[in-house]
């Protein structure tokens, strides 16, 4: 509660130095070869700190530090200027209203995306809402029509998951070349976090659905009313009507205040800005489920509602742009999520899929939730190239890129959605990390 | 991926007026009782939307929405004002150097504190640390003394867990009179994340614990270099050095680039902007663990090393400062943790105490993290007063503050630390709800 004088502090200072610090990093990299098996055990070779020069006080210790303010909402260091959302480089519309961006995983650490770079995607710019007003309406085959305040809807029984979403666009433009270098860009259309809010089912029973009920209407407040259709089942089993994200009310870009939520669900179905719920007998085929999110299949034909996300995982450490230091100890991370279940496993390989052994998987495996794996890696210092695949609890098993052209189309001139392929990072013999192509 | 013509939306427009939605609450809030029992049941009482006048078309769905940038750190909305983080406004120190500030817990949905409201405790203020020339010390009674760069700690095998952190001080003004007005000022030195850094275990080992160590010095390279005595039991088992909470490198307030972090244990120990561990043969009795972070006994006496937080819980739904808004059907939502072990069971009570029953806890339940619960409660528009009680799964019970008395002392003159006693929560006839002390 009250501080130690400084000046005892200082008495009871340890020594370095530059040259010892250079020796304590070729122990720790000399060891290499051992921490592939284990976690760094104690060992023998280093240097005396006795024998080095005073390390220096740092200035921060010498000197008052800022006090907080009355009220605040904090935000990062000025020092992680690179942690943020980055807009697509591709396929910028001129008036930018149609457009996305990408969360930073590269620098993600743990499976919770902070909200200020969740990933989003946008087809009119972000709306401004007062949740004072917004309104939600429910209609069509029901018992009674409803409309709902927002007091109203966060006044009913809630839930809170820890889900990932995705779009289904992620890597789109990798499919046969690598145009992206991060995987901030590769796979960046990817965040994870605690959603809370009420059950479809919960608002749906309160209407009363109709005999002949199969589908449902979502629609936004947003100024193109981006609606989707969804089958009913799915909304009733798991569907969530979301106004928080990770502890607060969402993000006005992330569809403050109320958006639809499908766990495992591409992103696009996830209605941000939810105004509007109808229930019919049948889709509705709207854009975004017609000449957008569909996939061309071998025979020429296109899949329509496609909207469960196959399992996938990706390393984002070493990854795309990144440089190592130097042959040694490394540790390989990632994540691995599914929309049909929870991770079983993900191997991970270093030589562009000859061998694979078996990564570490963080607690907690959560269903459709992003999870961490990670294994040690003894850099040999040769030319490598990372991979990772997921098996989810399904048994399915993340596939190549050669192995999903059997049975999908990937045409280089369409935008094919649904690229759950092992994605391969090349480490050349100067440590320089880039995206490649791997069959 | 494109917009459905406005046009077509707004044609199939439903329709509301203020008097269907008076009816609408009414008719949810008629339902209280039965929902005490089950979610709310398809119903047949409500209106008609087809009876009712046309339903506005927000202003948002009539206008183009705001672009996003290139890059960009997202903040909430404008509407969220209240979201903040407070700095207490007690014991305030005219410099503003020894400061702390509460979580909003009141508003906080899930069990993940956002970083921007982590709570927060200085001594001297927030220091200004460059990662890269911070550097991290350990020496003492090791085989080598080792110094570690930020790159070096970010190298090793990682760890991610998710904690709740309490400062031992939460809810010190609180003992015998209602002098706080919101669980924010009550309760609101807490918070919850997931946790990422290295095991101490992994540094120590690779350092070499010399025969006879006990006890670590830890030290912070802010302006009063604060510092704890840590068993080293306690950190061999499950201590971490920190550098990222929530997905991101630490904040400022929060110690970037680096803190100890030791589960369940109180905030002070947690020393925030690493910069030295010691490892010595007995505790250091520091001015943090003897004139404060200390325990009066009924003998009079005083406990030191009371480092475990033990088991508490408490309602943020309804609490104190909000307003209900007449009887009806509400859900009583709440948080319960404990520094032993998992969540077991939360009882609450709406009648100060005298008859309870069990909430139902929400997944994730995880070892010494913040455990959400959540009970439907038919607000009968009397007098009551909400009160919740964790088990944890040792079989620890949380107390009332009468029976705390029973074995530590409470001086209402001392800052006396580890209030995990019962909560109350009053609700006036008006739906008032204020904080009171109850046995």
């Amino acid at each position: 509660m009250n501080p130690l004088p400084v000046t005892k502090t200082n008495a009871d200072q340890p020594a370095a130095s530059d040259e010892l610090q250079s020796r304590q990093r070729r122990r720790f990299l000399g060891k290499g070869a051992a921490m592939a098996g284990t976690a760094l055990a104690g060992g023998a070779v280093g240097a005396s700190l006795a024998n080095a020069a005073p390390l220096e006080v740092a200035e921060s210790s010498k000197t008052m530090g800022k006090p907080i303010p009355a009220t605040e909402y904090g935000v990062p260091s000025k020092y992680e200027k690179d942690y943020v959302r980055v807009r697509t480089n591709v396929f910028v519309n001129r008036q930018n209203q149609s457009d996305w961006s990408f969360t930073p995983l590269q620098y993600q650490k743990g499976i919770v995306t902070p909200n200020g770079v969740v990933y989003e995607r946008h087809h009119n710019g972000t709306p401004d809402i007062n949740p004072d007003t917004h309104k939600l309406v429910i209609h069509g085959m029901l018992k009674q029509p409803l409309v709902f305040t927002m007091n109203d809807i966060m006044r009913y029984p809630s839930v809170s998951k820890f889900y990932f979403m995705e779009c289904s666009g992620n890597g789109l433009t990798d499919w046969t070349k690598p145009a992206s270098t991060t995987v901030q860009q590769t796979h960046g259309l990817l965040s994870c976090g605690q959603w809370v809010g009420v059950p479809f089912s919960t608002l749906l029973d309160e209407a009363g659905l109709a005999p002949g009920a199969k589908w449902l209407l979502v629609e936004g407040a947003d100024g193109v009313g981006h609606t989707r259709s969804i089958p009913l089942d799915k909304a009733m089993s798991d569907g969530l009507i979301v106004y928080a994200l990770n502890g607060e009310m969402l993000r006005p870009e992330n569809g403050y205040p109320l958006r639809a939520f499908f766990p495992g669900w591409e992103g696009n179905v996830n209605v941000k800005w939810l105004r509007r719920i109808k229930v019919g007998d049948q889709p509705w085929h709207f854009r975004s489920e017609t000449a957008r999110y569909t996939d061309p299949m071998p025979d020429g034909k296109w899949r329509q509602f496609s909207m469960e996300m196959d399992a996938k995982s990706v390393i984002t450490s070493p990854s795309g742009g990144q440089k190592l230091d130097g042959a040694g100890a490394y540790e390989i991370r990632g994540f691995a999520w599914s929309g049909r279940g929870k991770i079983e496993k993900v191997d991970v390989s270093t030589d562009g899929g000859k061998n694979w052994r078996e990564a570490v998987l963080e607690e907690p495996v959560m269903d459709k939730c992003l999870t961490s794996f990670k294994a040690p890696w003894a850099w040999d210092g040769r030319l490598s190239v990372l991979q990772s695949r997921a098996l989810d609890s399904t048994g399915y098993v993340q596939p190549s890129v050669t192995e999903i052209g059997a049975y999908r189309g990937i045409h280089p001139y369409a935008f094919v959605q649904h690229h759950n392929g092992i994605q391969s990072w090349a480490v050349t013999e100067k440590g320089e990390v880039s995206n490649v192509i791997a069959s």
